[in-house]
Order: C-alpha cells, then structure tokens, then sequence
C-alpha cells in the first residue's frame, strides 16, 4: 500500500480530534487543558522484540498504545492524544495495515483518545512502531517514583506474571491457553486506577520490565528499601495452575516483564481507600510488601526464606522515560 | 552499549529540564505555557531512508532534530521539548552512539530545546529514529496551510534543491561540495523566520517533499491555485554552478525535496514587512509565485512555457502530520 493511501484510507479517518487538523498540516495545534500539567511519553515496540510476527495487527495495535497509556495511568494522568512513527516493512501489506488501522480506531474510541499525527516509512526490513501519548494531571499532582515514605505499603494491581506465560504460549514453548495469550497481547492499562490513586498513592509506576527489577527502580527514586513477599504475588488462576509455590517459579513471574500493571505505595491510613478504589475500579489490587529505610530490595520466598535472584527483569530501557 | 548505559551515561546528561525527571519516571511532567497553545509532531529518519549509513552520527542527530523543528517553524511555534524513540542495530556501535549523543547535546542547546524522554531498542537490522517535538504558540495564532488568500504572493526562504544535490554527492553520484553535502546533512529549521511569520503570513508550510508537491498540498488546502515561477526559483551559487538555465534542471531542484525551507503565502500589502523579517532573519526570501482561484498548480518555465512535470516531489508521506 502506498504511504499516501494509507494515511488518506486508513489513518485520516481516525484523526477525527479538531487538533489534528485532519492530518492536513505540519503539526497538531493543541489548546492545553487549564490549570493542569501535561504528562508525555513515548514507547517504541518492535516486530520480533516486542511482539511476535504473527501477532494478530489489531492485538498490535491495542499493545502499541496501551503500553504508552500505562505509563500514562502510572502518572495519574487522563489520556488526552497520541502521535505515532509507524515503520513498516514489506511484511504489512494491505490486510496486516487494514487490520492495524481497524485495530487501532477501536483502541482509540475505547480509551478515548485522539490520533493527533505522525510519520510513516516503509521499505524497513521489519516493522518498528513508536508512539507518543499525551495526558493531563491537576498541576502539581502526578504521581511519581519519588515520594514512597518510610512505614508505607507496597501494592500491586491485577496479576503478575500472566504475559510472561502468554509470550511463551506464543512462541509455542508452552500449552496454549486464551487468557494468558491475550494477557501478553492486550495489556490493561490501569487508567481508571491510576487517577484514582491521585491523592491516595504515596508513589506509583508501571510494571513494564518485571515487577522485582520495576520495585528495585522505585526503591531507587525514592531512596528507600522496599520489602517484597513473593508469596504473596497476585497469581491469576490460569498462571497459578503453572506455578509450583517455590521461589524459582515465583522468581521467574515477579520478573517475566509486560505486566502493565501498577505499582504503588500508600500509607497504611490509606489502606480502606485503596481497597475502595480497587472495588470501584473492579481491579485487583494486592499488597506485596512494605517500604523501609535503606535502599535496594529485601525479597522473601516460601517460609520466610530471604532470596537475591541473579536476575531481576529485562533491561532493555522499557518504562516511558528512555 | 547495554541500554542501560545509553540512558544513563549519555542521554540523561542531556535531560536537564525539570519536565524530563532525569528519565527516571514513566512519563515526562510538562507545565505548558498559559495562553499558549501547543504544536506537536513526529517525524521518523530510517538509515537508508532518510540519511545514509556512512553519514556522519552527529549530523544524523541534528536532522532528526531539524526536521521535526523545521514543522513547528511552519506554524510559527517556538520548540519546547522532544522525546525520541531510538531504534537501534549493531551498527551503531559505543563510537557512533557516543557521537550521536554529543551532537544530540549540541543541536539541543542550538536550539533550546529540552530532552523530555523516549525509549530505545536494540537488536534491530538497522536504524529507526523517531522524534516527537512540542512546541508552543499564541493561543489561534499558528501558521497553517489552509489560509491562503486569492491575490496573496508565493514566498520561499532560503535556496532550494540543495539537499537533493548534496544527497547526490552523498552517494557518490556526483562531485564532492562540501556546502551542498552540509544542506542535506544539516538542514536548517526556519524556527525566527517561522515565528517572525505569525501576523504576517496567510499560510505556510515546510518544504521537505519537494518544492512542487508542497506547494501543491499547501494549494490543496487552501482551496486554490498557486502560480509557481520555476526561473524565480532560488539557487545558492553552488548550486546554481550544477544547474542550466532549462525547464528539466529547474525541475529537478524543485521536486528534490529535503530542503526544510519555509514556503508561505502572504498579501502584498506585507512585502515590506516579509523584507523586514527577511533582513531581521538574515534569511533569503524570494517571491515565486502567487495565489489565485481554481486548484492544483500552474507552473511556469523558461520563456514563460506552462509546464507539466510527470512527477513532483516524494510522495512517502513526509511532512509532519502523518
């Protein structure tokens, strides 16, 4: 397909948002929201990285988004627009971008986010797909890495280890199973609870490169130590049947990576209020730990036992900021 | 280079704006300016594409930056951030990415602009950039295409076909230039002129697919005619040297596209002030051509001949908005 037709056939259609001008001039004019801040965040997914050549293209498309939305939801930020670098190869002809496109346009109207613009480029060898996404906090109020306080509580949302386990079955190294597949495919970004969490989380980020390795970047920021009981890691039942409690098997899910869940610290006094959020956003939310002087991770296996994995997640740059 | 230490040792340096947290949250946290709206676009340079394998790092970095700047100059925008997404193969070893970030830092200060964040893979056959540029103007205020005027005058700053010359000597098609070789290297964003425009322009655009294509997009959008005069058509000496006084050649220059030079339309009740500008600027502006009814483009030749080029300019999508 040639570029020209895909913009005009495909894409425009999807830039239905008065800012994009229809896709008809240099750049999105974009009028910001009064009063607050603007949260911003580009995350890149490659064919054979990222995801797997015969990934179904609107599951490609959900993922290219909800990825960047995550980091979004992490910040408490609303979803206000995307702009989008598609990179393309030979490998997505007219069917692969029809079922992108369609893909896309429904990710969008779910979310309700605008297509602002962007870029496209073909005769790459294989596809690479950025995205920028663009929310809005109340000033002054997104939540960040930083603010976790000594004696807080360490949460996660949903389950833990479910794409891992998806990208397996994908790749054909395990027995198939539709949740965990589409686990690893379309990723839940956690908006609703992550604007919820304004006000009540101490500090929050996405669980992108693995929970344990996502915990220790958290610690990090914040200048503490983060206390992690594996036996408490929030399993779904589909990831539980294969999962032996041990703590290889535990290791191995708190740092398989593509969560898209949360992660977050909240004073004890908050505890009625997350639970209130959690049922109000009908997400589960589990606590894992807890937040302590120091710095680095204490990580607790079965029977109490203290655990130091060789490994801690992927490293390769994942999150929103580079 | 490990990821890891691309973020932390060379491109964190650079991510000095408190908006970007040291890329060490999930998204960027922007206060935008009161009263101001905000421009943003996303333009992708592919190795092989858009710049070529042997061209220098530093000056790969300054055109990725460049023409994405070139688009917010054509709105009248002055850059506020960027966020990129690096796509990565083995050949950009620890010397290219070492460079490549030094002249990132170096075109980031030129222009005052401030790293936000972004994301990076590895592992990829070649080079995939991708950047997202924010920038800020007047709130109604920006440049667009579609407000030409019937009777308005034809402008275009700078010197054009330059850049498809210097890609030529690029490649080893034709005899070295060291000025020609630098206008496709490093192309300059309009960014004074662009801003200087806004009052004073009805409409305008960058000029990145060619002259000819552009002028005839920006006609498109406007809902009318544009006369382009192919023997005003501005050469700079050197390229003037490669360039016979004949309808073919003239041609050529006009659909070599890569020029990020600013075409825009303006009355002629504001000539004095588009000279003023000019002269401010210390930027080239030439009148070729004017707007009229009707649509598409009527261009003239030598003696005045009416041509009608088989092709225009690059058709892969170019410009800013998809």
């Amino acid at each position: 397909m040639l570029e020209r037709t895909l913009i005009d056939t495909l894409l425009r259609p999807l830039a239905r948002h008065p800012a994009a001008r229809g896709l008809g001039d240099d750049a999105a004019i974009l009028t910001p929201p009064l009063g607050r801040d603007l949260v911003l965040t580009h995350d890149v997914l490659a064919c054979g990285v990222h995801y797997l050549p015969a990934d179904p293209p609107s599951d490609v498309a959900w993922k290219l988004l909800a990825v960047n939305l995550s980091d979004l939801a992490a910040m408490g930020a609303r979803p206000i627009g995307v702009l989008m670098g598609l990179g393309l190869s030979s490998a997505e002809d007219d069917a692969w971008l029809t079922a992108f496109t369609d893909g896309l346009g429904r990710a969008l109207e779910k979310w309700e986010v605008a297509l602002l613009g962007g870029d496209t480029v073909a005769g790459l060898d294989r596809a690479v797909l950025g995205l920028t996404a663009i929310g809005e906090v109340a000033h002054g109020r997104a939540l960040t890495r930083r603010a976790a306080q000594p004696g807080d509580e360490l949460f996660v949302t949903g389950t833990i280890g479910d794409a891992g386990l998806g990208l397996a079955i994908a790749r054909g190294d395990a027995d198939p199973d539709r949740y965990l597949l589409n686990r690893f495919r379309r990723p839940e970004p956690r908006l609703a609870m992550g604007q919820g969490l304004l006000g009540v989380a101490s500090a929050a980020m996405d669980v992108s490169d693995g929970l344990l390795i996502d915990a220790q970047r958290l610690a990090a920021a914040s200048g503490l130590r983060l206390a992690v009981d594996l036996t408490q890691l929030p399993l779904s039942d589909a990831a539980a049947a294969r999962t032996p409690r041990a703590d290889d098997a535990l290791i191995e899910r708190a740092t398989a990576g593509d969560d898209y869940e949360l992660l977050f610290t909240a004073p004890p006094a908050a505890a009625a209020a997350v639970a209130a959020l959690a049922a109000a956003c009908r997400v589960r939310v589990t606590r894992i730990g807890s937040v302590g002087e120091g710095d680095g991770l204490s990580i607790t296996g079965v029977g109490g036992r203290a655990l130091r994995p060789a490994r801690l997640g992927y490293e390769h740059g994942g999150g929103g900021s580079t």
